[in-house]
């Protein structure tokens, strides 16, 4: 990554990504969780490379849309692979998936539901209950997921028209840096195992969903502590009757095997003299929309890191006066940045070029250059 | 704009932009104020149509990098048109500009003004001062702007440096509903004025900005108010030394131009039975980035208006948690609504297809459609 930073010395601002480090992380997670069916969250980062790459390591994916649906297909996963984990979805999507071979469905509302027993009949579905999302950087709020008693509700009318009544799935937010949030969703699980079960329902399969973290400013503990919590879970709800388990990592895989390359446009200092202002070229409309709240503290690298520092503003490039990345979060940089240095923003491979904007104030979209660390070597 | 819909049924989401009502909105300012320069602010809808239409009007436009400067110029818009009106630029897009032929910009800061002064000398030059934006329903916090009296060391500085120093700019924030609030401005001005004078620098031009309204939910003063409080301000602290004017509208020129349709995705029941959720396949990522913080209300109109209503929550087409719209904000749609079913948001022509995602969650950006409703009659 570096080499190609140094050598190519792309335009700025720019992403780039080491392959090498998703087959890692996948590997890792493969290691940690052996009977999971890990299904790639490629929202996260939908470089056709990346899933290209996990296509050729065994991954299943999960899917947001017929554009994620057809570029899974593109890159040679297989149908069987996907899971289409939106719960909104049009019907003519739901019919087009069930064409292109997709079988496995999340829901968590009676209209979807009855969509999908009408146009991919005999499909698996699985439904998604809310749960507490307390620890998560990037909580979900109250749009997907219905209360437990509901989701059995779903799960038997799903049966009862004919579709393969899976399992739940639940999502404690993504970013988690608590390791037991997990707790709350496989107890959920359980309860509505337990409430299938009364009615003759059995049930097989927990989505634990995503929420594993990458490594922002913020310290997150390791993969074991996530992966022992939630196998202590997994023991005190389930037991002997362990379910069938799937996981849905985004940010996990690819959160820290980017580098998302900027350049300073200018460094001022504010009308109140309280901290100077770095302007960089990157900003909420071309990459960084999670710092939407300051919610995403990425990590910095400078051209000038060793000299002194001194507390920033840090804002976008664009005429919005929304776009300022950290105002609140104290950041310190060298006091000798200025105009034309480089400052990379680490761990930035998850939710970031295909959020950004086609054009917003005339700014073209964050491009992402793939590398393979391990070829390099 | 209707008769487009109806006859060519274009797949949605997508945005609709009457080229017939951005004529009659800039006649009508040019009418209200008729010795002010008029930049359409780029920003605001940079669909070719909308600033080929306004070069032949004979406006001038406000952009925010090279990228909408390469735009206007693509369009016919002549290099002397152009107002740099960012305060956030490298200085290599300083000198672009400057080869380019465009000769007045804005700034803000030293670092900025010497860029300027060094790569295009003799520039025109304004300074951005910082005003309280109360009233606006987008105000821009502090990242642009300078104290006054930091405006005229700035612009004093400037005609040291060889630049014109022109004059002073604010912005009283983005669909200002407060006619009164442009008096915050006008007196920053002149006192900008005042102390330039005093060091013998003549200022000739005050930018009143942008911030005049688009028609959402709340109701807005109509343009008259605007301008009779413009005037009693000018008159206030310029009178007969009234100085040149500029102004930067851009959601007033296009924000009523443009209907965006879309489609219900599913219409489904909160968990805790409040209210319905209504997704939509327009969201915070595909064109409505202004819904954040609900801070832009659009109205609505739906095929199944007439119909008995009730309260909605109304969110996007994303497995984003952020990406609802409405849930604080009261609205209310018809009981029958449905999936498949039609829901325009109008006055949606401003600050919506710019500021797409290329590609979040595998959705495509919104695009632009132009009708041109005079010669449609």
């Amino acid at each position: 990554m570096q080499q190609f930073l140094d050598r190519q010395r792309p335009e700025t601002p720019c992403l780039v990504v080491d392959l090498a480090q998703v087959r890692n992380r996948y590997r890792q997670l493969r290691t940690a969780l052996p009977d999971a069916r890990i299904c790639y969250a490629v929202k996260a980062n939908p470089t056709p490379e990346v899933v290209g790459e996990l296509v050729g390591l065994g991954a299943s994916f999960d899917v947001a849309s017929p554009g994620e649906i057809d570029l899974c297909l593109a890159e040679g996963a297989a149908p069987e692979s996907i899971s289409y984990g939106n719960t909104i979805k049009k019907r003519r999507d739901v019919a087009r998936a069930y064409e292109q071979g997709v079988r496995l469905f999340a829901t968590d509302s009676a209209a979807d539901l009855a969509n999908i027993a009408e146009v991919a009949p005999g499909s698996q579905v699985f439904c998604r209950v809310l749960v507490d999302n307390t620890g998560s950087r990037t909580p979900f709020g109250r749009k997907f997921g219905c209360l437990p008693e509901t989701a059995v509700e779903l799960l038997v009318r799903a049966r009862d028209l004919g579709l393969d009544a899976f399992g739940v799935s639940f999502h404690i937010g993504s970013q988690q840096l608590e390791p037991e949030a997990w707790e709350h969703g496989i107890d959920a699980a359980r309860r509505v195992f337990a409430g299938c079960a009364e009615q003759g329902l059995r049930l097989r399969m927990v989505n634990l969903g995503g929420g594993l973290p990458a490594a922002y400013t913020q310290s997150a503990p390791p993969l074991a502590d996530y992966v022992r919590r939630i196998e202590q879970s997994l023991d005190r709800h389930f037991g002997a009757e362990r379910p069938e388990l799937l996981v849905e990592p985004g940010r996990f895989v690819v959160g820290d095997a980017g580098v998302l390359r900027s350049e300073v446009v200018l460094v001022t200092d504010a009308c109140d003299g309280e901290s100077r202002w770095v302007y960089l070229d990157i900003g909420r409309y071309n990459g960084l929309a999670e710092t939407e709240g300051e919610a995403i503290t990425y990590r910095l690298r400078t051209s000038r890191d060793g000299d002194p520092v001194g507390p920033v503003v840090l804002a976008g490039p664009t005429c919005d006066g929304d776009d300022v990345l950290y105002q609140r979060t104290r950041y310190e940089l060298p006091r000798t940045l200025r105009g034309g240095d480089r400052v990379d923003l680490l761990s930035a491979g998850a939710y970031t070029a295909s959020y950004s904007s086609v054009g917003f104030n005339g700014f073209g979209p964050l491009p992402t250059y793939c590398v393979d660390g391990d070829q390099q070597q």
